[in-house]
């Protein structure tokens, strides 16, 4: 095992062409196993149960993951005590535990660690750069007393958000990526995907691209049109996708947020390993080498990533140990009709059923029609009452 | 903590009308994980990766499950080295791994340890009674030394196996489970659930019901035929289902296995936490008081399991704390048309899209129409060879 | 042009075991084309749109119809003014201009022309067996006296009515079909298919079979069920299915009357002729030898039946000039990738799709679980009104 | 009735801000009552079988339609002898003979003839513009002859042709309409709605919108897009769409002729009439005012249209008397659980299932990406050769 410090930075492995696998969503994937409160969406496990939090930082790992993100993401105060969320932990608390976890499973491979801010209630809620920034740098304290190998501003939905996290990471002199959780129609004030990535390598991302809110198909292309509008402007950057592990066709500027099924019912909408092989190559050959996931992934996805890259990365990863490639380890099968599944050709031409007959294909999403500046979108510290949830409710009932 | 032994047995509480959840399926979630390979389906992992193990078993008992099963499934001698599966555990060490790793959780709880038995290649490969008795006995030896609470003989495809592996743990004087993973069409050999049933009590089983190979609805129907079956003969019997995560509308008597997405693209047929819930709700009335799950369960669709039955069992499960009841969680989320979606009659209506407009909404399984007997059948110790999977993807083929 | 009288007849052809194609369902069909309204389903065409239904049948005569049914459907005095139903003609004016214009088709080409009495209002309301008798013996006075070459007796629910249809039919001496509108489960008191046809025959009809409510594998699957009970019982007959041209997998007993697009959403439900070839050759080989349509059916449906059995039949029907066997006629399409087309297995194994990605693929059907002898299903003379239809729309809506 | 010549013209109409409906398509329509052969889809059936032609007339009118297209689709000379089509029949019977029968059906209403041409295969072998002038041009003088209230140019890929067809038309001094059939992606060379629009206004066209190739909501988009090109360059025009009356959110820039169901699977895309009135409704709602139909309409799908607009009418169509609005014609059901559909609000909200569970709901359009020029698309006067065929299915199956 290396030792902390000796291994290859974020950027050296990019610069040199080398693909690096980032790891899946955490909040979703131990909201499933119980450790995480939807709605909230909070990460007080890294405190409260870091056995559960370790165990799926060593899942990604073995997947072949070269990047432990601290499980800090919405861990900035103003988030964590928003509209009635209580909690036994502190920030610092959080954000140290998570730091701590994610560097002892890194020490256990190849892996870096890198620190996450992601958007706030207060820019939402209006308040100035400078308040928005404080909490920023709050988070960041932390990553650089635990000692962070780079810096990830993740999850942003405005890009002016995003130029301020980055502006108050970039600062530290670590390496920065900036990935906004946007599609191709841009941000939510319509800044065009290129000119987000223009603004973003302009604010001092080193690595840019989205994460979240669409699927992977449509994440890769809209970091294509990132990398064009990067390279228009004759700038430089390195690439990077985490997109959801949910198909997402029907989705429009704001993502799986606004699907009706969002967050309780996406599983039909989950990729199949082969899916995620194919998100692989068209990231890789769209030119982008930070390839990761989002909610929704599980550690067999982003395996199934770094399966699909084992030529380009020279290496298979542990968790290759139990599972073949293409479905051969069916070969050992007891019935012979699930042994002639054993191949590839069958894997990559099957259109999965969703044994969902009642269900319709595509969902038309809500569409509010409102973002930051809007009155319905300030945030409380309070708990949402049951007079403010009446006309939501009702609202909601008449566009259905 | 209560003290080992000291807490109230798998029939003393089905006696008393009380509710006994059972736990979800350990090698899908481990596969998914990382750490079990589909196709041999193999449980080395409680002796290589026992950690994980240990984290999956806490998840499910958080979730609220009253048994730990053993991670013993398929882990007799015949099966582990079956078709070129190669292991660096013995299947001893496996099963006393196993037992250990279900007794340590299951003592941070409320939750009993049942040893596991499933149905052999020996029996599909034509081999005597004796010889498949053997194979049972030979794992229960360690179920015994390990001092289990209760035994389960599961997913058997043929009554008379079943029956055989009864006889066997009967005689250990531990209360016995048994069930069939088969669907209202009955056994492999057309033995319909009620006459399975009568077959399973008369063989010893305290416990009867089916898991595996259907969908929670599907399975609910089998044992309620089961339960017929055996009232209609006069005799008596606990009740239980242990079914798929996955919607299986189109399967015919071999179950999911048959179908065309098997094991690699089930991913859109996954069950969301309200259809679980609805599931827990119709077994509950249809007289099933042990309710667990199988392949496809994760953490979260036991929790579920548990909210639904909150009243009954006059408790809420641990894991009940990251999870508002229907939804209000959401009342938290920073968006008003998601916090519009923390209510109950919205998750209830809702059909969940695909996403997958490509994709049809069911499939036709495959059908070779062989079961036990037929050469194809044959079980063997060697590696599947070329010559062995060519014959095998030409049939597949011309079926499609 | 063969003079009247000297064709052979419908046995005549049956015993020789040849095939006769029937026409489609002509109040679907004319509804359509705007000449009959979809609630009352009433023929006075005949009389008030001679033009109309005298082009419909030229349509099916050149697709190959055997048989011209007279549009006499729905056509007895009691259904005609059913709820409010108010015309300009008699049931005999209406009895009399069918005939004539069948008459005036068949003479066309090899055609028969067939009279044909339905189920009644009246049955439905509890009348005795007398007065449903006479209702049928009206229609028939006026098949007599034009002299119609057979009679049939179809769209019945209740196998006792069509008994006694048959019966009345029978005493002219003129062949007699007899055709449920059942599914698999039998007519609407549970008596199965194969007792219904054993009834039937007893009753004297020649020919016995199903015809509308259900989709076309269904309805072959029914007269299967029929056939196996008339030889179990050692009697002979004739069969006949005239199926409805939608997909129906998703029915209950009453068949697509309950489904809730009946009848102004069931496009997408529409048989393709590629998908009617198949149905002709299931009927064939199931020993079906009258094979029609019903409800949906187009010329181009029947013409479709007529090709798929044109080596059996030994001709190809007139409208097969505007036709190219299994797309060839594609051949003359400007596009090349339509060109590509022009070939039976393209068309064989594609799966269309449904543009609809917003819809589902099956739905739930209506079931109030009523039939003759419920309240709920007793017929007036007079308009429904808003009083009636209120707790109709209330219970509809509390099961949706 | 009135006499010829005394109605009010199209332009007067539409300058009055009167809504004008057209009529559905004829080749589609006559294909399934077997007159016209899918692949040449020549309109032979005018001169050949005129009772079919005048009785499907007669049909549109009575559901409202406002103008009698001659049925001169495709009946230029060099689309009548392509690839190996034969007929027995000139271009110039068939196009007297559809003048005759339009005039002859208008004349029972009121309806106007208008005289139609559609893009020649010439263009598509890059003739020069001599030449394809040249070909409607002989058209025109049979228009002209018989003395039709306006004309029309349809079904037009490329803007350039149509401005050819209008400048000759144009000539005559008659009232032009040209309708491309392209979406809101432009003509196949890439000019945008909104310049074609502009184009051919200038052209000479005093209506101008699209036709065929998409469905409804797309053609009212595009025409939408065309109106805003009319008035951004301040000139003035009317607006008309004649769509497709099926389904084709899949579609790429060539429309339907690209989906895999085209032409024989395209059923479970049939639009119902319910879908047809919220048609016309955004139609009108967009400013449009010439609204009709094109593939895939039957009378019912027109007189849907004519119901919705009734009130801007001022008149419901005759086939409105067997049509209760809104389904209100099933209060006469015998069933009440139908009789509790007889109402909007039942039908507004349906989302019909397709009966079709093992079909996706999109399709994958074939695209080869070629038009006028490219040599795959050269048109030939021979019957197109098995030589010729081979290529093209495997390029197809090369795709799939």
């Amino acid at each position: 095992m290396a030792p902390v410090g000796s291994k290859r930075g974020v950027l050296e492995r990019l610069d040199a062409g080398e693909v690096v696998i980032g790891d899946g969503g955490f909040v979703f994937a131990l909201e499933k196993r119980g450790y995480v409160k939807a709605g909230p969406w909070t990460p007080e496990a890294a405190a409260e149960h870091p056995e559960a939090v370790r165990q799926l930082h060593r899942e990604f790992l073995r997947a072949g993951s070269n990047v432990m993100q601290t499980f800090t993401f919405y861990a900035s105060d103003d988030k964590l005590e928003n509209r009635g969320n209580k909690l036994t932990f502190t920030g610092q608390q959080i954000n140290e535990a998570a730091c701590d976890l994610a560097r002892e499973v890194a020490n256990e491979g190849d892996a870096l660690v890198a620190g996450g801010v992601s958007q706030t209630p207060s820019y939402l809620s209006c308040k100035s750069e400078d308040e928005v920034k404080k909490i920023f740098k709050k988070q960041l304290d932390v990553f650089i007393k635990k000692n962070v190998d780079f810096l990830i501003a993740e999850y942003f939905e405005h890009v002016e958000e995003a130029e301020w996290a980055v502006q108050v990471l970039k600062a530290t002199g670590k390496p920065v990526a900036a990935t906004l959780c946007i599609g191709p129609e841009g941000d939510m004030h319509g800044v065009t995907p290129g000119e987000c990535a223009v603004r973003l390598v302009k604010a001092g991302a080193d690595i840019v691209g989205v994460n979240c809110h669409f699927d992977p198909m449509t994440c890769v292309k809209t970091v294509a049109m990132m990398k064009a509008g990067v390279e228009k402007a004759g700038l430089k950057a390195h690439y990077m996708t985490q997109p959801l592990a949910y198909h997402t066709p029907d989705c429009s500027c704001q993502g799986f947020i606004d699907l009706p099924e969002f967050p309780f019912a996406l599983e039909p909408r989950i990729l199949t390993r082969w899916e995620m092989q194919q998100y692989a190559r068209e990231a890789y050959k769209a030119g982008i080498r930070y390839i990761g996931g989002c909610c929704g992934f599980e550690p067999y996805h982003i395996r199934a990533v770094a399966e699909e890259l084992a030529t380009e990365r020279g290496t298979l990863p542990e968790a290759s140990q139990k599972h073949g490639m293409w479905g051969s380890g069916l070969e050992m099968h007891t019935k012979p009709w699930v042994r002639a599944r054993a191949r590839r050709d069958y894997w990559e031409k099957l259109k999965p059923a969703s044994g969902r007959p009642l269900c319709p294909s595509m969902s038309s999403p809500d569409g509010w029609g409102v973002t930051k500046g809007h009155a319905e979108l300030m945030q409380q510290k309070e708990a949402t009452t049951a007079e403010q949830l009446r006309p939501l409710f009702e609202k909601a009932d008449a566009k259905h």
